[in-house]
Parts: structure tokens; C-alpha cells; sequence
């Protein structure tokens, strides 16, 4: 149950949008400017950051919706974001990504855990200021997203069909509207 | 220095602003809304929660500058920032506004963390589940925030004068406007 009085029947960060529509405009315009705005970053490579990053944190709704709108503008789909999550040194992204992924982890853990050894290997990989300045911003957010979910104990649908068809409306409508 | 190349004479998030001016705007609506906007809680109670959350983080800017904007707007000022800071349990502060501080300081270390030991003293105290929600929601916020500005090493002004100067400013005429 949650610790508020939400909609059991809407889970995740819905059920919060509902419950305080006051504050539900700002985090989706923030979520639709970080993740299918302008970047150099793909939509796909940016829904892997968010979904790493919430992986991480332990937050089932945000890892699983993330994931899944991933999986469906990656060309490896559900099976590299998975091999991500398990095991990030052994997956088959690109260097830069790769690099990427490290930054985000750091923040994940705090901001000034992010260091030269981070930062190194995505230069080298070519990484721009821009880039990594997106990743480490979508990372920041999804430590606002993951605590905002989970602080409140939404509720969790614990079918992986919920996720994937809240990932196919993603990619497809994005978070403007809702 | 920063980790990118972001302007060194201007400090923490407006350098930020400044950089990606794409992602500047949802960044300061957000802001603008959890702090200023309507809420049960004050702007000094939430700029509190905001300076205490980024104070567990080790973000000397923003919990300098959020510390500085609450101390404006709270009958404490400053001594009571600091005795906030130094022991939340001992500070002269409402029960319910020291029991909201204690579920911030749950989501700062993650958002699972926050249980009913955490909430049944607020509730008792009289908290609302509008209360506790913005509470949670700033204090994920600022876990976003510290994270951001932290993350790409902006530059932190060390003169206690630049604090009070922005929490000034911020108490004036708030996010809205740069």
C-alpha cells in the first residue's frame, strides 16, 4: 500500500501525476526535454541510461518502464538491456556508451563521485561535453524519478506485459501527454 | 574546474543553465512550482528541506544558497539553518516539521529507505498526505540538484557573502527568471 492516499489501480509515477496535478506538468516536461528533446544522444541510448540508472537505485516501476521503452529503439531490444544491467563490462554497446553508462552508475551512487576515471574513458571514446552533460543530467533525474516512486510506495505491476506496453506508449507518444 | 566547459565565473546550476540553456527551462519550472508554488508548506519550510537534503548530499552550493533563501524566509534566519544541520533532533522546530525532515533525509538515502518509522511521526504530528507528498517530492529533488551540479564540478563560490547574496535573490524573485 501506498504511504499516501493514491490510486491503487494506477502504479508508478501515474499515480502521483493524479494525485498532485500542480506538479505533474514540470516533471514531464523535464522527462520529455531530457529524453526525447535535442541531444546528440539517440532516445534509445538515453531510456538506457534512465533504465541503468533506476536499475541501480532498485526501482521496479521506473527500471521496467524505462527498460522496456529502451528494448523497443534499441536494435538489441530486451536482450541488451538486460545484458546491461547484468553485467555492464560484458555487453555489446559501444565504447562510448559503455562510458556513459560508468558516468551515470557514479552519479547514481552521488555527484561527486563522478571522477577523471569516468570521465577518461568516455573522452577518449569520443564523447562530447554535450554528452556527457546529458548523461549526467538524465542520471541526476532519475534519482529525483526512482526516490519520488519508491518514496511514496507506489504500486508495482509485477506482469512484465504492464511494462512492455507502458514502454511501446513511450517510445511511440513520449511524456507531454498523458 | 569543471568537468566540462562551462563558464568558472559563474557558480553551481546557472553555469549549468547557461550551458544547456534546452534543459535550463523544465529545470527552473520545477523548481519554481516545488518551492514557490502552492503548497501547505511555506517557502521557508520548503527551502529547509531543500538546504537539508543538499546538506547530507555534501552539495556546498546548493545547500549554501537554499540554506541562505531559507534563512531569509524563516523567523530563525541563519542560527537556525545551522542548528537544522548540525542536529535536526535538538533543533527548535515544529515536531511535524522536524518529522517531515526525517522522511527527507530517508529519500536522501534512497527511496525505499522511507517507512512507517519515518512516517507515523509526521502523521501523528498532523502532517497531510499533501504535506509528506511535497516533502518527498523536494527532497528527490534536491537528490537530482546536488547530483547535477556536483556531478560536472561547478565551480562553488567559498565567501559566505556570495550565499546570502543568491538566497537573497532567490527569496526575491525566485526561479522563474534568470
Amino acid at each position: 500500500m501506498a504511504h499516501i492516499a493514491l490510486d491503487e489501480h494506477v502504479p508508478g509515477l501515474p499515480s502521483l501525476l493524479a494525485f498532485r496535478p500542480e506538479t505533474s506538468g514540470p516533471l514531464m516536461a523535464l522527462a520529455e526535454t531530457l529524453l526525447r528533446g535535442e541531444s546528440p544522444l539517440s532516445r534509445g541510448e538515453r531510456e538506457l541510461i534512465a533504465a541503468y540508472v533506476s536499475e541501480l537505485n532498485g526501482c521496479r516501476f521506473c527500471a521496467g518502464s524505462h527498460g522496456a521503452c529502451a528494448a523497443v529503439q534499441l536494435p538489441g531490444g530486451a536482450d541488451l538491456v538486460r545484458q546491461v544491467h547484468a553485467d555492464l563490462a560484458a555487453a555489446p554497446i559501444s565504447d562510448k556508451l559503455k562510458a556513459l553508462l560508468g558516468i551515470a552508475g557514479a552519479v547514481q551512487r552521488g555527484g561527486r563521485e563522478v571522477g577523471e576515471a569516468h570521465l577518461a574513458p568516455a573522452r577518449a571514446a569520443g564523447a562530447t561535453d554535450v554528452e556527457i552533460h546529458d548523461t549526467v543530467l538524465i542520471a541526476a533525474a532519475f534519482c529525483m524519478y526512482n526516490r519520488y516512486v519508491d518514496g511514496l510506495a507506489t504500486a508495482t505491476p509485477a506482469d512484465p506485459a504492464a511494462y512492455a506496453e507502458i514502454g511501446e506508449h513511450l517510445a511511440a507518444r513520449g511524456y507531454a501527454e498523458r
